[in-house]
């Protein structure tokens, strides 16, 4: 009679905003960028993916892996991704069980991977970095690999680019690498989030708008066409890299700030030398951008800083200090009827229904802005992947839901 | 007593459009470009500056040189540019009256110049180009000088740096030049209208909207800033100078389209790398880029392409062969009710009220085109500055106005 138990591990992974954008791939199906990024690990009390990764010698071989994603069965074998990074962990389990007889052969049997995320549906967040980071760093945990977060941010690379960051928390860099195979192509802290918390980000989510092209297909046509692309990859983020790595380690704002917002325009600009040209901000999104300048200007001093992905969404960078300033104006300006200020970070706003005086910053701007949020998110900077024990695989093997 | 003779010359001068820009001075006080650019002159049945410069030993000394521009008298002495102008066409002047003591004293007798554009009040588009081409053509004239307008163009440059261009007709590169006195900083005939005269432009106005940073001060802040420019400036656009020449030389309009609409993106990339960004493109322009891609999409090959100014306005260039399907596509979305469908490029279009199925086009962009349209204007490329004789100064010296 077969073994009936069932192994699991469920870990917990944030997401992650980039300040340093990542945008090329020099090698596509090893997720090789052309340039270094950096991020900031987004805390797990708003937004994040827990995933519990089981497997059992009772599962049946014919249905190989499977991988439910918010209730829904997905297709691993047609997901190259998945099928690369679940074959990278087995490998290592492999290696294991190799070395160590006694261990079960949790290698030989197949896997089911249950994942849901916490965002709000509509919100236009990206969910495969925080998805393939949670995976990974859940099947690592069932296989018990000894292999540190960064080693296993090679792996969770190949699933997708920006997953290698959600491995860890605090500032995370992404070294783009020089090597063909990628074994240099991986993630680090470079600082943890106890040195710098009092980052915020505040994320205001744009009115649902048709997706402009996806992100991989858009990278690709920028490497294949911008003329600008290779000054920004080759000269203008090397020197960002360092600047903002020094901001970073001084907790310089201001510095951060500048650089961040810097580096989301020259993305940006690059979509649009792209040919076709490729726009993912509108002007809910300029909106955004010209209030923050207001905001700056009208405090005196640099105290918020926006950034945008591939997508309308502005984030919004800005110390805890200053909640009032920027939360509390952005606040004053969409209401708070609006959702999202709330929550885990929504404590030092309670109450707060005025910032600097609205009266100062462009009434044109004020008013796109105002129609065209749907939502905010109000977050921080938080820790990498937590392993927890609300599975979504019962001891049985069952299938349930966190929620 | 004093001659009362009040010596006269009338011109016109058209508006241009680069389809490779000017954006960025190496010297400001002399308007010396940072790269060479190249326009379409377009034709003056559509836009026109009229400009009639006098002079007589019978205007008042102490009202010096005066200016009125659409019957509003200007402060030339606070007008440096105008100054310059001025100051250079007089010494010309005055090296003629030199060498022929027989020649009437013009250069010591004041100036009435006055000038009237038939632009459409709220149309948004440059006019200094066109105002500074025709105060330079007319003052030539009435001084009767024989510098050829290349020569000119030296002149007119420091009034407006696109003016030189406005001096000739057809296809008009103006060369950035490499001398520190500009002396080499000059437009020349690229091809007459003659030579391509199918050329079309839809100069599709945007609703008002508050006009973002001025071009001049908008240049210099990409210069001084955007990590980009040097690469647009320094390599891409003498590549695109010689090969856009080459499609007008072949009459290729797909070539001529595309190198058109990258530049136009590479220009505004460079706007929106530029710190703090720059936006002239709102979500109305991003509809028309969206809009021209379709209309070629669907066509199946390059009929139409698409150029944006430091404004909101979209300049669509097409052939007179595809109207119907260029500009008939765009008045089917806009109606035939808006203004501009009329006029001397009008035959063509009268009784179309339809191009490609707008059923295969965004009907996002359909519908944001739509509302954000105010007018059109229907033109085509044109020839440079034309003397004429219905003059805004009587033969008493009496300003008097054309319309």
């Amino acid at each position: 009679m077969a073994d009936k138990t069932v192994f699991r591990a469920t870990t917990t992974a944030p997401v992650n905003i980039a300040v340093i954008k990542y945008w090329g791939k020099r090698d596509a199906s090893l997720n090789l960028p052309t340039n270094s990024s950096l991020s900031v690990t987004l805390s797990q009390r708003s937004l994040r993916t827990l995933t519990t990764a089981s497997c059992s010698a009772a599962y049946p071989a014919s249905e190989g892996d499977t991988l439910a994603l918010n209730g829904k069965p997905q297709d691993i074998a047609s997901s190259k991704r998945t099928v690369a990074c679940l074959s990278h962990l087995r490998a290592l389990r492999r290696e294991l069980e190799a070395a160590d007889p006694s261990l079960p052969k949790l290698s030989t049997y197949p896997l089911r991977i249950v994942s849901e995320n916490n965002f709000p549906t509509a919100a236009g967040l990206a969910s495969s970095a925080a998805g393939f980071a949670a995976l990974v760093r859940a099947v690592a945990d069932l296989y018990q690999l000894p292999q540190s977060p960064t080693e296993l941010s090679r792996i969770a690379r190949q699933g997708s680019g920006s997953a290698c960051r959600s491995l860890l928390g605090g500032y995370v860099a992404w070294r783009a690498g020089t090597q063909a195979d990628g074994s240099d192509s991986i993630a680090e802290e470079v600082a943890p989030a106890s040195h710098w918390p009092e980052m915020r980000a505040l994320i205001l989510v744009v009115s649902a708008e048709k997706k402009d092209v996806p992100s991989t297909e858009g990278m690709q046509s920028t490497v294949a066409t911008s003329e600008l692309f290779a000054t920004r990859a080759q000269t203008v983020v090397p020197a960002r890299m360092s600047a903002i790595e020094a901001a970073i380690r001084d907790r310089d704002f201001p510095a951060f700030a500048e650089i961040t917002m810097r580096d989301s325009n020259t993305f940006h600009a690059t979509c649009l030398d792209s040919w076709p040209p490729i726009f993912y901000m509108n002007d809910v999104s300029r909106a955004a951008v010209r209030l923050v300048h207001d905001i700056n200007r009208v405090v005196g001093k640099t105290v918020c800083a926006y950034t945008f992905d591939a997508g309308p969404n502005a984030v919004i960078y800005y110390l805890d200090e200053d909640s009032e300033l920027v939360a509390g104006t952005f606040k004053a300006i969409l209401g708070s009827a609006i959702e999202g200020w709330e929550g885990p970070f929504g404590d030092r706003l309670k109450g707060v229904t005025a910032g600097v005086d609205l009266e100062k910053l462009d009434s044109r701007a004020v008013d796109v802005l105002k129609n065209g949020i749907s939502r905010v998110i109000l977050t921080g900077v938080g820790e990498g992947p937590v392993k927890v024990d609300t599975h979504l695989v019962s001891e049985t093997g069952e299938i349930r839901s966190a929620q």
